[in-house]
């Protein structure tokens, strides 16, 4: 497209085919996965390597029905992913949570819609499911990802507390 | 005991004895968890009543593997609750995630070490099945309860975000 072509007011049929499809995670998509997970400020410090853990993980997910490894699928790459987790929990009147984890899209292609094509997704399917309440947590660092969620609806209403274990 | 005789530098027996066992809750303990879960500024308002939704979540959690509801029974008497949840996850290379959720404590039992007696139980379960991170989320007003979980070592270094789902 030359400069001078008019930026169209409605997508073309070439950039509505352009958004992407969200299904499950397969074994198969594992290591552009890792790959998503460490293509990020923070997670370059703390993911990659061998694949044996992340494969080990990968199997827990798939064997508990309350969790679902989703991938943003754009013409058979991976382009974005995110965990999905049912909660079920006696507050709020015995309301069922949903959790999202772990939201990466491919930095190459950020402003491309595929973060919020994974969250309707999620917030779709945990509508399906029952829950009444979703929740996740974003690094306090994370500002473009805070005001992201907000225009869904998210209020960040609660400080998230981490303690990592030591190996003892 | 009167005014003029001196403070026990060391808790005698029967002080001791008054630290109440973590085990996990029964049906039989649903009507006193929900009393705890209400007896707070903010469950105050969305807790209680029917006991019939909590029943069915009691059941749910129950029913798996990865959650746990515990109560601290003092002589019979339950005077605080949380949950622990467990979620397989492939971010942090694989890492397991233990999450605690809805920590109550007798509001008229306070500074009586109930809250350490479920934290300590929760984080000693947490390593003992493998989990490599603790994480839970506090409502931004609790100031006391983040004092009292970076006591532990918590870190609150993310925004907690929830988004309320309408029962469409």
């Amino acid at each position: 497209m030359s400069q001078d072509t008019p930026a169209p007011s409605v997508p073309s049929p070439g950039e509505q085919a352009q958004l992407p499809t969200v299904r499950p995670a397969r074994i198969e998509d594992l290591h552009e996965i890792v790959d998503l997970l460490a293509d990020d400020p923070l997670g370059a410090t703390r993911e990659g390597g061998d694949l044996a853990p992340y494969a080990a993980a990968f199997a827990r997910i798939t064997a508990d029905a309350n969790q679902i490894q989703v991938v943003a699928d754009l013409g058979g790459q991976v382009v974005g992913t995110l965990q999905l987790s049912f909660i079920p929990s006696l507050t709020r009147r015995g309301t069922t949570r949903a959790q999202i984890e772990g939201v990466r899209t491919l930095s190459t292609m950020r402003g491309r819609g595929i973060g919020e094509v994974l969250l309707e997704w999620a917030l779709a399917e945990a509508h399906r499911r029952g829950a009444g309440i979703v929740q996740l947590t974003s690094d306090s660092t994370r500002l473009n990802a805070h005001r992201f969620y907000e225009r869904f609806g998210f209020v960040g209403s609660h400080l998230g507390m981490k303690l990592e274990l030591r190996r003892r």
